[in-house]
């Protein structure tokens, strides 16, 4: 018996049932204990941010941790970016980094570096067993650092010694985690004051106020007080699809977003905070709210914002029953017409199983993607929170594990999915129920927009050749297909239709490369 | 005119002439900026550990830094792992990391994250830009950063609105370069005397100690002191081949190295360090140095150990001239066994052009590999020093850019392969003379070893599976196709000699999947 074992009995007890595993040497003894204990499900990742990213994925599907479990500096370094992103989400995670033996590390091996410093940026909590018997302890600690209140990731550091000790420490069993934090009913009163002070309020939503209860409510919310209602351009997953309740999402480009909420008095948030641009711009404002709008936060991602905005809807009283959204006539497909990022958003409309879960890394054409599928069957879309590309196709695994039941999708810009297609080797060994689809403009053509929009001035041919992916063009059928993964490519919206209902009627993980 | 415009002028004087890119929004004038200046070579990679692994591939062949030119926090996240071997084979790299506008961090955009601190644990310096003004002394202080002494790598972050500004500080013009240490004649006296006085002197070597000119001054030192020549498991850049001095090079298996070792009193250390095992292992020493042996540093990597070599080889005197070593026979391939590592290495040898590179990131077989290589032509082998896995494809596009007139290879293990295939993109986009041999044994196969060694017991299904990467089976030959690069498949002796001969012949970007 090691420590580990107990460490992993341990998660187990809090819940944790899922570990994305990219092990080496410093990690045997977990690799061991996982494969010694029943409840923990280990799910092999070729790349680390194939691991990190499902972990993400898996939060927020799941609403609790997945665990990792990385190699050393190094190991952690490569899952940085979908931890990034994890922590922009307030997914929880527990990262699980294994390191040199506490006395080797003295002695300076090619692997050694500063495990915890590579942890900290993307961290909330970083944690480092020193011997055996902390192991137990730490590994609680680290649960419960990922609920937060503000949910995140936490990172625990386990040298190999620690690992492999006999001194095998008690299994601790299930422990009260912590809640989200109640909305003050002061703050909720004086949310109630703004809005009937405010003439053309604004309903701002983000993170877990997107999710169905927080929606339906801010609708009630919406119609007790005439506030319009918003939600943030980027986030961790939406409520959507025919007869929910769809808030304006705020426009990515700072010029629209600005205009989107000019004559607003009142900013009222929840869930998130005021919204700022995503990159800065010569002369462009990095704020959005508009000059002399009063900013007032109901609760932000640490808050029980749900509970917080029901309460709200109470106290403003009913209001007229919210009529259900009419079902908008969806637009026909031209079979013949090049595919374009809008035929692939009728078509998922068309053939999504009711819910769907979209894990959107495509940038300009997820953009193109979103107006298409609110009309549909229900699903839940999930977006690039922290903006590192290469978050998709690893998002899916993770949210494919935790809703086995649910057919998921992974929206990725060609130069998004080359950052991870690892992934598609996960998706084909654990035969997941993942349609992957690559937009194919051979391009990071958000560049090419963001180029012009900073003042750089007309790209030459050198620039040109930085922002354009057709020299050569990736295949990506060769590609999927080299991970195990059967693949199709679709140049014509009516040909990309056929696809996605060959494939949703086939199961099973998949690519179609959509020639945009 | 932008400031971006200086930093990039000013890079080229102090001799960076080569910019490995994978650029976002906040370094668009970077962008133009390289657009615009002749004089720098900007290469696109699709993810930035290939970005990073290639700027440490060129330095350990053109003795001097590339840069690179990374998004954020997330995107040096990704370079980490390479940065990490660059730093362990002392490789001088500018690592240029844009951020958000200086006012702008401020709002907490969604890419912000502490960029600092995640480039730290791989860096020796790093450098933020506060103002346009600083942009040109910054970029000299990151490349004389880069040469140490101990050279390493230097991370310079440039914030875009630094980049944009109008405000172009001047061009800074070439300043001198930190030279290595040079060796006190105390320490080449002590190293003098204790030669003198031992009895079984081993020189063990590292770093610059095996570049030509070095093993030239070892085997001098050797013939006149009668001590044995050692090297390190992991060397940065290794002279090799037909007619040039071979001091052993030690096991990676603890067991071995100490037995290797065992009977020195004397470890004279040249360009490198006292060697210890590369993981700790349970009841297993972890410092190799035999007990009661004395260990004296000549130096270290940072000082001018061949200077010092050559002073202390003419100190002791004329030897008899040390003979050039015979050729030995090269054995028979028999073409139909099936193929092994060793038979790649017999391959490599009949095949390689002379002044071949070399850069191996397969583990197991490259160890299989190295041995017989050593009777071919002269070549230099490029060693994982830091033990992250997915070094070799990117560190080939480097040293095939430093040296477009010598033929590359990567030798890389598959599950190596899988981090950072990538590279082979940007291998076809440059048309770079490069052969990649990968070593298809569908298997982590050194975990395999490692599960054993660390007694962590028999692996059970579940172990076996994380150790197994045959469901599905990986097809590089689709893998390398997807990415542009033409690629063939060799499953016996016969056929990968022919395929080698072929591709040698064939020129530019290949693939071998080498069948074990």
């Amino acid at each position: 018996m090691f420590a580990a074992e107990s460490l992993v009995r341990t998660l187990i007890n809090q819940g944790v049932e899922v570990c994305f595993t990219n092990p080496g040497t410093s990690e045997m003894h977990m690799v061991a204990a996982l494969d010694r204990v029943e409840g923990m499900k280990s799910v092999l990742c070729l790349f680390e941010g194939v691991a990190t990213g499902a972990a993400d994925g898996y939060a927020r599907m799941a609403g609790k941790p997945a665990c990792t479990l990385l190699h050393l500096g190094p190991g952690v370094g490569n899952g940085l970016a979908n931890l990034h992103n994890a922590r922009r989400a307030f997914a929880p995670v527990v990262n699980i980094v294994g390191d040199h033996a506490v006395a080797h590390a003295a002695l300076d091996a090619p692997l050694t570096s500063d495990v915890a410093g590579v942890c900290a940026p993307m961290s909330r909590w970083v944690g480092t067993v020193r011997t055996a018997s902390e192991v137990s302890t730490l590994a609680v600690e680290a649960v419960r650092q990922s609920y937060g209140p503000e949910r995140g990731v936490a990172s625990l550091i386990l040298p190999a010694d620690c690992a492999w000790s006999d001194q095998e420490p008690d299994v601790i069993e299930t422990v009260d985690l912590p809640p989200l934090r109640p909305v003050s009913d002061a703050s909720i009163e004086a949310a109630v004051k703004a809005l009937s002070a405010a003439k053309s309020p604004i309903l701002f939503l983000g993170n877990d106020a997107c999710l169905e209860e927080g929606l339906e409510a801010a609708a009630r919310i919406a119609a007790a007080s005439g506030a319009r209602l918003f939600m943030d351009t980027f986030v961790p997953r939406i409520a959507r699809g025919h007869g929910r309740v769809s808030p304006k999402r705020l426009s990515y480009l700072g010029s629209e977003a600005i205009q989107e909420l000019a004559g607003c008095d009142l900013l009222l948030i929840a869930g998130t905070k005021a919204p700022v641009a995503f990159f800065a711009y010569p002369g462009e404002r990095g704020e959005f709210t508009p000059d002399g709008a009063q900013t007032l936060t109901l609760g932000g991602p640490a808050d029980d914002i749900i509970g917080a905005m029901n309460a709200l809807a109470e106290r403003l009283g009913p209001a007229e029953p919210v009529p259900a959204p009419e079902r908008s006539q969806m637009p026909k497909i031209f079979p013949d017409e090049p595919l374009n990022p809008g035929y692939v958003g009728i078509s998922m409309s068309r053939h999504m199983p009711e819910n769907s879960v979209l894990c959107d890394d495509a940038t300009t054409s997820g953009m193109g993607v979103f107006p298409w599928t609110g009309a549909g069957p229900k699903h839940d879309w999930l977006c690039l929170t922290g903006g590192a590309i290469g978050a998709g196709m690893p998002q899916a695994v993770g949210a494919a594990l935790a809703c086995p039941d649910r057919q998921v999708f992974a929206l990725c810009g060609d130069g998004a999915a080359a950052y991870t297609l690892q992934a598609l080797w996960t998706q084909a060994r654990e035969n997941l129920n993942i349609i992957n689809i690559v937009f194919a403009n051979h391009s990071y053509l958000v560049l090419n927009f963001e180029l012009a929009r900073v003042g750089a001035g007309e790209p030459g041919p050198a620039a040109q050749q930085m922002l354009s992916l057709d020299n050569p063009k990736m295949d990506w059928v060769k590609l999927a297909e080299g991970f195990g993964v059967p693949a199709r490519c679709a140049r014509t919206a009516g040909e990309f239709d056929a696809a996605l209902h060959a494939a949703v009627k086939a199961g099973g993980p998949q690519v179609i490369v959509a020639e945009i």
